[in-house]
């Protein structure tokens, strides 16, 4: 368990950073906030790479806690700084040593960051259909194709390209690909609704030449399948943060709000909306908490390579997406109808929150992709149902 | 019943006026855009104006279309013209004929616009707290203070202000008060996160001084009531519209949106979505006319005034602003889950769409407030229940 | 429109045959209970009948209004007067004037049932795959089968059945089929959850000879789907009979019971909760008598028969049954938990509410099966949205 | 953590006890039904009993699986077989050693029962209504009053009265009294909606005379408070194991159910409601998990009595109440729109699981009464916030 030291650490970082204006990190800032290299001085960026590779090696128990309380903040900053766990997870448990040694310990060293290189135009939900190609030429991996929505690419140290091999379109790769190999070139950053202190780009890659060696082992899908096992627990951690902050801003609003002889605080109607946004909060938190735990079953294992390659996708990584999405949605939504108009304002952060937490159903597969999976995997299968 | 001729014009204008990029109607343009002078030149601006002071002479049954077609088109301005009609139906009912004629007149004629001053700071569900203060001096009225949220202000041609009489603290007025009268104040325009296309303020009234003969008959918070139950109604039939917009472009999306060997458009649970989505739209509408009819029935008659002073706030136009705030909530969240990542970015209108229809369950009145009057009014009563 | 006078008539007889002890009507009595032969006594049986015919002529939105009534006292007796229209709507608009004249008048008469064999095992929701079979042999029909739900059909004086041709498996048939025919086999009554004052049956149909001159014009299913439409809507509208028995009951036990130092009814949380409920009530309302408009609209064209064949499902039917089944349930919900462990008893109504009013999304086609014929038939086709 | 073994034991029970025709089962039987006698078999009666006084010492975490299972077979027996918790866990925490010995330890032995009489007919959500009197007469306490719901009592061992003093009416106690006390009077058994297998019953108390030891140290409702906690999180397990029922009987329905060319199984829309009825399921458990640590970690504190005291209701126990009760009727609604006609019969299971699963929200608080305790003690109070 995560020292309890720790997490007074990342509450600090959020009341000095990321308790003051929320509109500038809602303003798509060109390049990435000064507020990173405040958390990175921290000296907990990064928190879940390994000790032996210079990290924290904090596991994703204690990652749900620290995304909690980062995006109860601002939910752009925590997922700017938690994403990279999709690309490390995979290489961590599928590199080899030299790749890890090469890309991995800078990471920790510098609290730098990674992205992922998955969906594309026409394959979002169903990413069997990628077309970006990987072939082989002599010792290199020659990677062609466009890439749709790919966070922090922009000032990542590297990238994890997923690609289907021209040898065998049946094979797909992971590979690993230094940022500023020539041939990777940012179409656009996309003008999201949310989460606007994040970067996501439109990325193109043409001809890019890595050494053969860069490939992840396994089939490319299967591997993204295991990395997103930690982002969607972390994604899905965001919405528990977004909420209670919801919840604390209704108490504040209330506190000042005359009601009656009163604040609305003394409206017991007020009471039971407060009740029941505290119970949802209170079961994100638990089913939170052990999907990280199931995680880090499994991570924590010698065997954990083969462990999740077998695995696969986790129930509870999907289930606390799903949950976490639409409980954070039903919290923000009542919420924002408590605020009179003046909810209906910049003056307010409601807006903002409600634009924020409507990521968590959307992005890394929406709600249908979840559901068949769950479906699939962990109901068709009698003897995994529970 | 309107004629389908006028339906048409408001298609087509919709059609050349707002189906552009919405960007630009989602700017909080600091003057109102030119599509207000476009609309007037239909010929069908304040198309509530009875025919004998020069208007159109509709009733509120055709203007839940109007304002359907105007709000697919673009909440904000759909809104910009029609809150008009809160102010207009209590001078229309309660004014004398001199008001008539001095207000409704040129704005029939002009298609121009009024305001209604009536919630405070501290005074927004509970408007009976209200602290704007009205006194007679001699043959005038001297109105002072603060009024919260009142659209279409700063270019209205007058406001109908609610003021607490000084003589008598338990005497609610309304009072027309021109634009250009001295004291009149806009101290801010709110900076709104959806129906940027129109224009809030937050207003000071500073010794603004008008004849007696403007205050309208009877109790300020009566009149108000009865006013609300046409800007209510239509506040509920742009809901309609959005959810249409919002249905459309899910239709849109799934044609072009490859999914499995055809598009999504063949996907059985596209379908079910969509499905419920129609669902719940046909029956907003459904609602919507026979609130409208509700509405007109009353207004129709010889009595309306009489009449109206009697029932207050109409049960459908509270359900109608309840159903359709609700459910067209439910189509908007339903829709932003449709669209992958790209539902995420200003790509694509989602968000927008999610950003204006907030506003239904939110102004002149939260759903508490609704439910609070219903039950008073018409549940508890049992002679009303139906 | 229904004179005042009849429904005063319906009203009457719920009050005195009605609300006495429910539990009689809940214990599945063997034989239709006498309080049909009261419903038989106001003269309003089968109430749809033309006056051409001998009957009433009432149109579908005074049915909405008499289903509402008698379904606030018991559903299942609603249920049980309402459901001949399904098959009387077949044979109506595409009966023979000799069938009209043999069936339709004596029921008119003597205020009797047919009932309607449409589903069967393995042809639920997928109608296309009912295997009965008619044959022709020389002037007759010769029908064999098994069909799974029919409802009133042990004392209908005549079935409509739906079968396979013979001859064409493409083409269905609908047929007039005494009750007394050899060969009509009751195999069970259903033990069903709720309404169990109806009678829904198992029937056998061994070699059941009719004249080939009692088939119906037109396809079978194409039939079915016509008449539907009248039940569907009306099963519907026992929807909102029982929401508004469940409101009713929570204002009658909020009145007596101790709540702080009043009554339930003080209570602020409960009148949202009421407020609520009432204004689904009001827009189930709105819709279903909307619903019922557009089918009188084409039932007394004079080119009906031609216009529903065009037309085939309605779809504010549609949208009716699944808007009542689905906000019916919600009030039956929400008032399942407004009594205590006492609503946990059959010492009060409420359990037999929540079974009652549960059959509305079940029968004559879930809310699948709902979606999938709105979006099919109303939203892919761009020129039927609206 | 409970050996695998136990609970090997408690499924045995349930596929050979609980699985076969559920009719009786639901029958509201006069005397409780021999499975009863088959699970002391087990020995598993009363697992929670502490070692020390001859029992199995196992936890609450332990405890959400038992019931879990239990209740997958029959709700009703789980209810029976654990609900003498809220009594024993008072008796355990604040009786004297002699009321232990007297009264738990051969409850451990013999698997036998208690009962807990708290609610009357006007204190049921306000407990500190309660009009049951204690008086002091000598060395004896004697009891007067009636209360409203009392389950086991009629066959229990001995009885938790909760009664506000002659003496002090701000002083409410909790007092052991044998069954067969004299004047302890069942007036009648309810006839509830569901749990048929439970007995629950209204209880008058007849100046009942029992020594002044018998009080339980602390306020009556102080003291019920914490045994609640213990059966709230076991009611709420219930709703987990009939959801799990639920969703495996829409499995095997689907598995046989023609549906196109296959079966219902092959359905994509089969599959997201199945998938998002496992996400809700996975859910519940994990938080009933969190929310029988919570328990456990006080219950296993030698200082457990003053910590509980001081805690009085512990928030999980509320939250996992409110959700398990709302998610577990909302998968049992779901359920029940899945099986067409046949699911609307008792042929199916799913009528009674939905009756079942009612209870979950009523029972010992209803919602209003959760949130407003979860508002008032963890969300006021900044402190306790997470």
């Amino acid at each position: 368990m995560m020292t309890t030291e720790y997490l007074k650490t990342v509450r600090r970082f959020v009341k000095a950073e990321l308790s003051g204006d929320a509109r500038q990190l809602d303003e798509l800032a060109e390049k990435p906030s000064e507020v990173y290299e405040k958390f990175r001085e921290t000296g907990l960026a990064n928190w879940w790479l390994p000790e032996e590779l210079g990290g924290r090696g904090l596991g994703l128990e204690d990652g749900v806690e620290i995304v909690n309380e980062i995006a109860y903040g601002d939910a752009g900053v925590a997922f700017t700084l938690f994403i990279s766990v999709l690309g490390t997870t995979m290489v961590q448990l599928y590199g080899s040593d030299d790749l890890k040694a090469r890309y991995l310990r800078p990471m920790a060293e510098r609290g730098s960051f990674c992205a992922t290189l998955g969906s594309e135009r026409t394959a979002g939900s169903e990413l069997n259909k990628i077309e970006t190609v990987a072939t082989r030429e002599g010792g290199d991996l020659v990677i062609s194709g466009e890439k749709f929505f790919s966070t922090n690419t922009d000032f990542a140290d590297f990238l994890v390209v997923i690609a289907r091999s021209a040898e065998d379109p049946e094979d797909y790769l992971a590979v690993v690909v230094p940022r500023d190999t020539p041939g990777v070139e940012i179409v656009k950053r996309w003008d999201v609704i949310g989460l606007r202190a994040s970067h996501t780009y439109q990325v193109r890659l043409d001809r890019v030449r890595v050494p053969a060696g860069n490939r992840l082992e396994g089939s490319g899908l299967r591997l993204l399948e295991i990395g997103l096992n930690a982002s969607r627990i972390l994604i899905a951690a965001t919405a528990l943060g977004i909420a209670r902050r919801v919840r604390d801003h209704c108490m504040l609003y209330a506190k000042a709000k005359p009601f009656r002889d009163g604040t609305l605080l003394d409206s017991p109607v007020f009471a039971q909306q407060l009740g029941q946004m505290e119970m949802q909060i209170d079961v994100m938190k638990s089913h939170l908490l052990r999907a990280g735990r199931d995680f880090d079953r499994i991570m924590t294992d010698p065997d954990a390579a083969a462990l999740f390659a077998r695995q696969g996708t986790l129930k509870s990584a999907l289930t606390a997406k799903m949950f976490c999405g639409q409980t954070g949605w039903s919290v923000a939504s009542a919420g924002s109808e408590m605020f009179g108009g003046l909810g209906y304002t910049h003056d307010l952060p409601i807006g903002k929150l409600l634009r924020d937490i409507r990521y968590v159903s959307v992005v890394e597969g929406g709600d249908e992709v979840m559901r068949e999976l769950v479906f699939g995997r962990y109901v068709v299968p009698v003897l995994r149902r529970t």
